[in-house]
């Protein structure tokens, strides 16, 4: 386990420990936890619904039934709130994000919810040229969107993204296997799209690193019909899926939000409950690790789903749901933050942005507070370069991040102040990052059996947003759907 | 559920009910079961190894452990042992298999165990025409192994098998991501391949169709190097796995193999045992639905990967075999027996074996007991063919599955005298068939994590073992394999 930070073990019945996520920063002592002791019959009270998971999905399904004049609870596993929100504090009200960190134009819901909470944006800092890294070694400044790469490969690049959107048109974001050439992209991997499509290396390896991205993946183990679900669930436009989507940040972090959110919930959200099993006869029965209950009429399941289908249900999930949940596996990212007195880079005339032909981290952002105090770098393994890490300890994980950040902005990035990152796939309350994968085939054969209940049971998460998938945007989507459908068959 | 037999439900603590996968029809009542109330404490018997699950995999683990004179307990969540082999009796001493069925040459291990326990072969029915129905409706007999194609089509399934045989030499059989080729074949899906290497309709059907014979799923989720690593599995050869793999029965059937050393095994073996949680320290524990909890040195899992995956294990799984047991879906198959007086299609010189170009039912067999009465026919949907029935009841099942009879055999398959079958996506303790895929990208990010032990856990199945990988005589190969490894870090 690699992050910095309080770690906590919660013993539990059994002699099973479960290593919660990590510690909250911020002011949560006003949220319940279930205590090893406390346990709770299943005749005990029934609430209108009950929400497994207070990430952004879970909180606004919670608030949605609440506002709805509905009893509500929240069972969430982990000793804290925002499931892949997770800021950690570097300076009072200053924090690092470790998990979901943009917002861009366009996403309406995340901005909204962030108005009404109080919590203020500001623009990703821009000023000044990113940079490209070449394999052979070469750093070359550019301006605007485009790595300053050959005309051949910029020409294909352009190709590419301009192809790729018109094949979006014409894929349903809310039902990608009804399109008309949803067998032939459905069949094929992104990769194999890539390497049939774009000729010139450079614009292969773009694509790749974009495709990379925006899953956390590598384009081999991903449908291409995916991807043109993605491009469609942010308006159309692979560019905004690699570029204005990053353009915004919270003030303080967007953890915020789900602190918020559930300090307003009060003790509707209960701390260090991991269900492992659901059951539903007249009710729906929520069993935790400890041995508690919970009883509500509905419930909504918010966790990643490839836990969601390690839950145990009874009467068992249909075997379509079931087949998809097998087939719904997370990607694998680290996230990186290197904090420094300054922003060094900026002084250079450098926006902190950097693209590289070459791993470990090949996307890095400007991550400093509004005030630019202190400079903080952010950077990102994804897929294979997040794995060649696994079997290897903290330290060299960090040199090799440093490496790669003064590689692109020079050997002042090797001295940081502090340094803190997290594997995600190390999370046992997550277990990977961006999110889920539709691997080749899976749409097609089975579609989304997860958009209708199942029972009283109902499922959201940002991966099963029909618009902006992926970003908190589409949590708080998926999350107000799913508590709207609980609420109107109550 | 859809399949015909006793059923039973197991009351847990919790208020949970788990759906035994069904009922034995043989001599099972020396099995120790777990009784609800009998509470084994942490502090009870240490033993040397403990086993999950006892299909083959389980149970030959669990005979070389006791053979070594090192204790041994394994752990069934079901009510009876055989795992993917399930028998139905349909008269005394005769049965139609509902699982695993088949053997071929070279299994010797498989057939060396037969012919230690005392279980007999028998060949599958081969005399007379085997018929080939195309989408136009026309039916054809044929004898030999090749329906009787177009010679353009011939052609080209000849040069397919020679190719793939080709491709698969390359690919080492324990380490196929070793293979020079290997991200160029695990990048794209079986689907691909297929669609850019076969240009006749009826060669590309019949192709999808073996693969999807293989592996009970659709050509479009699978690596095309899964496939060349299966066919190495079985001597490199895709006729083996498409032919003579289906060429010898057992007697009786082959469940009778895990019933037998599980009644040696005795007491040691313990039904309705479903594990939920395991934990290591100085030991193993683990942890069943109904509380209970069993201590051992070693453990070896055998369940499927994809519900290995959702066993709670602390500490939690590292991160490459977390996303690895994310990444290994089972297929779907349903698997159909009718029974008839007599096998009536011997009478028209027929064999029994249909290939179709339409479903939902596009290959049978001729699965009478050795002496040909009752006469019984087997025919299997697979892929999508059985989604197409996850959401319909089992008389419209039963309906479309005889018409698929009929349409190769006559309208007396109309008419069975009786009819079972089975939707191995429904068993809460399978959750599919024929076993595990590897969509694409999975084998060269994440080899293969479980072929190592994670501290002292260890696992086996035959969709793991290198030789005959999905066979029975993989299982026993693997289940051999995994106990050697465990008893040699005793």
């Amino acid at each position: 386990m690699g992050r910095e930070g309080i770690r906590r073990r919660e013993l539990i019945a059994g002699g099973m420990a479960v290593v919660a996520g990590g510690a909250l920063t911020g002011a949560d002592g006003t949220l319940a936890a279930e205590g090893p002791r406390s346990r709770r019959s299943a005749g005990g009270r029934l609430y209108d619904v009950a929400v497994v998971g207070a990430g952004l999905a879970g909180l606004n399904a919670a608030r949605v039934v609440r506002d709805a004049g509905r009893s509500v609870i929240v069972l969430e596993a982990r000793q804290r709130v925002g499931g892949r929100n997770l800021d950690h504090e570097i300076a009072p009200g200053k924090v690092v994000e470790l998990g979901g960190e943009w917002a861009g134009p366009g996403q309406d819901r995340v901005l909204g919810l962030a108005r009404d909470l109080g919590v203020r944006t500001f623009a990703t800092y821009s000023r000044g040229d990113s940079v490209y890294f070449r394999a052979g070694g070469e750093l070359q400044a550019y301006s605007g969107g485009i790595p300053p790469v050959d005309p051949v490969s910029l020409g294909e690049l352009a190709t590419t993204i301009a192809e790729l959107n018109r094949m979006a048109t014409s894929v349903p974001v809310d039902a990608p296997w009804t399109a008309p050439s949803a067998f032939t992209w459905d069949r094929q991997t992104c990769q194999t799209w890539i390497s049939e499509n774009i000729s010139s290396p450079v614009a292969r390896n773009l694509t790749e690193l974009a495709i990379r991205s925006v899953y956390g993946e590598e384009p081999k183990q991903i449908s291409l019909l995916d991807l043109l679900q993605a491009i469609g669930s942010v308006g159309g436009d692979l560019n905004t899926l690699i570029g204005s989507s990053q353009s915004i940040r919270f003030v303080g972090g967007p953890q915020q939000l789900s602190k918020i959110l559930a300090r307003r919930l009060g003790d509707a959200v209960r701390m260090g409950v991991a269900i492992t099993a659901i059951s539903q006869g007249t009710d729906v029965t929520l069993h935790s690790t400890a041995g508690n209950s919970y009883r509500a009429r509905r419930a909504i399941v918010t966790v990643p789903k490839t836990l969601a289908g390690r839950i145990t249900f009874d009467p068992p999930l249909p075997p379509a749901l079931d087949q998809f949940l097998q087939r719904q596996p997370n990607g694998s990212v680290v996230k990186v933050n290197a904090i420094y007195r300054t922003p060094f880079w900026r002084e250079k005339g450098l926006n902190g942005s950097a693209t590289s032909e070459v791993g470990p981290i090949r996307v890095t952002y400007d991550n400093s507070p509004p005030d630019g105090f202190p400079g903080v770098l952010v950077g990102f393994m994804e897929g294979d370069d997040s794995r060649a890490f696994y079997g290897v300890g903290r330290a060299a994980r960090r040199r090799a991040a440093l490496a790669s950040f003064a590689r692109y902005f020079g050997p002042e990035a090797l001295r940081p102040i502090a340094y803190v990152d997290l594997d995600w796939a190390r999370e046992p309350f997550t277990r990977g990052a961006y999110g889920s994968i539709n691997p080749p085939g899976v749409l097609t054969s089975l579609h989304d059996p997860t958009a209708e209940a199942f029972g009283a049971l109902h499922y959201a998460s940002s991966d099963s947003s029909a618009l902006w998938s992926g970003y908190m945007d589409g949590a708080i989507r998926s999350g107000e759907q799913a508590a709207a459908a609980a609420l109107a068959s109550l």
